[in-house]
């Protein structure tokens, strides 16, 4: 398989995902009424971060995102975009969320099929497809100050981790890419805006935890 | 040497360890109120986070707990039950104390060794012991939100670094291996169970701080 | 060109500057009234967490933090001293904040140049050069359970990111060493002193975030 991110329309995909995770990401530093740098920081981290954390545990170093500048100038042109405009770009957060929603199925097959490509077994590979998915955000919200948000409820990371072990089985049977692509992706993709839609949630501690 | 993770006695008594990691991990994120993703991720970070920690500093990536299936399924096992069984696990959390220190131990022995392996100094070696013991807890803590409980006065750190450091030297005084792995689990588990025993506490600024 | 850390004169200064990042970070332990582990720690991260997470990115593992007990012994030292000792280094905080901005500069031109001789490109290694500087400082702060001080308005970073461009641009231009290193180094000295001395801050967010 050729370096998947280097390709022509997987590029293209690739950074429209980085550039609406790394709005999410501004958002966040804009309603913590923190500085342009941190919104250029925690739009950086979430557009790349989740990519950085796989490529560090597979020994692809150094990541693609320092290798590759147009992985850099899209989450600042991002972050710069929402801190001027955060008004604007706020009342879109629902366009925000859909975008966001693709991303995360884009980096969990593409994320969990680079770890394949290095070698490792399809139950780590698709870990670390759901890391290049979600790891970014964990990252951005720790930096904010907050416990990540994907830990209170929100349905995010099981769709993560559905749709890298989809792509990581299907690859495993020797299908296509594109089938494998579309496969992993329509499966992360489908249960989130179903989580989204519906209001479905993880599921929370039963009963008083003892303290 | 050989790699010590993979020897079938070794790997017993590291799956253990890991397993009672696992279960702190995941109580954490129970008394929280956070979901059954969190309590996964909480006790996955406790158990492994500091070995792969460990491996991405010393340059062995992948890391060893991504190589091997069991050492991705102890940790979710550990937090499906935690979370299922909360309040029971949170009454046996005297026996979990007990099993961690364990743990403690045993890490900071085999990852001291690995490092020394990877042809760090002593130094440095018995510093990425302490790391493979404490580091799991620490960003546990921090991604629940909170400061790490040993930077609080719990004597916790410290033991691991002397087992740590004692395994180190023993073993560059070339002796056997029982002796070595036992010198430097006896002296961080004595030392433990000692501080819990007794309440003894690491020591806190003397006076006001000039803020 | 040579690794710049272990060259003699080089040396001097890189552990000068470690010793003033770890006085800081130890600063923070105390007051908040962390334990003695707690002063190493934070003393030890910030003098040593950039360059670390530098290092892993460009794969220069292990880390020549780990490679040279000098640059494990300085941190330690500072940690304790500043424990010892707090009343008296708080008092002479505008010094240690002289010493940090000194230490500031150094490190975003030694990161930006190691990247360059890690065969990175000038915008990635002047983005590492920044990360060696600051990196250390922001995990100090996640975890001593805070938000960065940097992305409160703090003119920190953007002195460092100049000065490490500077230094990957004059290098580019095959200028001698020395030129590379002074113009660098005064770039970022020179900025984020003006910023202490006339109170210059990093804009943020104007009118209310829609929440």
């Amino acid at each position: 398989m050729p370096e998947p991110e280097f390709a022509t329309p997987l590029v293209v995909l690739d950074l429209t995902g980085i550039f609406f995770f790394a709005v999410a990401g501004a958002l966040v530093a804009v309603r913590r009424n923190l500085d342009l740098f941190a919104a250029l920081v925690l739009g950086g981290v979430t557009g790349l971060g989740g990519g950085m954390i796989r490529d560090v545990l597979i020994g692809a170093t150094p990541p693609a995102a320092l290798a590759d500048w147009r992985y850099l100038l899209v989450p600042v042109v991002a972050g710069l975009l929402t801190f001027a405009f955060h008004g604007a770009v706020g009342r879109l957060e629902r366009v925000v969320t859909l975008f966001d929603a693709f991303g995360l199925a884009l980096f969990c097959v593409t994320g969990a099929l680079k770890a394949v490509e290095y070698g490792l077994g399809p139950l780590p590979a698709a870990l670390l497809g759901m890391v290049t998915g979600i790891g970014g955000g964990m990252i951005r919200d720790v930096l904010a100050g907050s416990v990540p948000v994907i830990f209170e409820g929100v349905l995010y990371a099981t769709p993560a981790l559905a749709g890298a072990l989809v792509a990581v089985l299907l690859d495993r049977a020797d299908l296509p890419f594109a089938v494998v692509a579309t496969g992993g992706f329509a499966t992360c993709l489908g249960w989130r805006l179903l989580a989204l839609v519906r209001g479905w949630r993880a599921p929370l501690p039963k009963g008083p935890a003892n303290v």
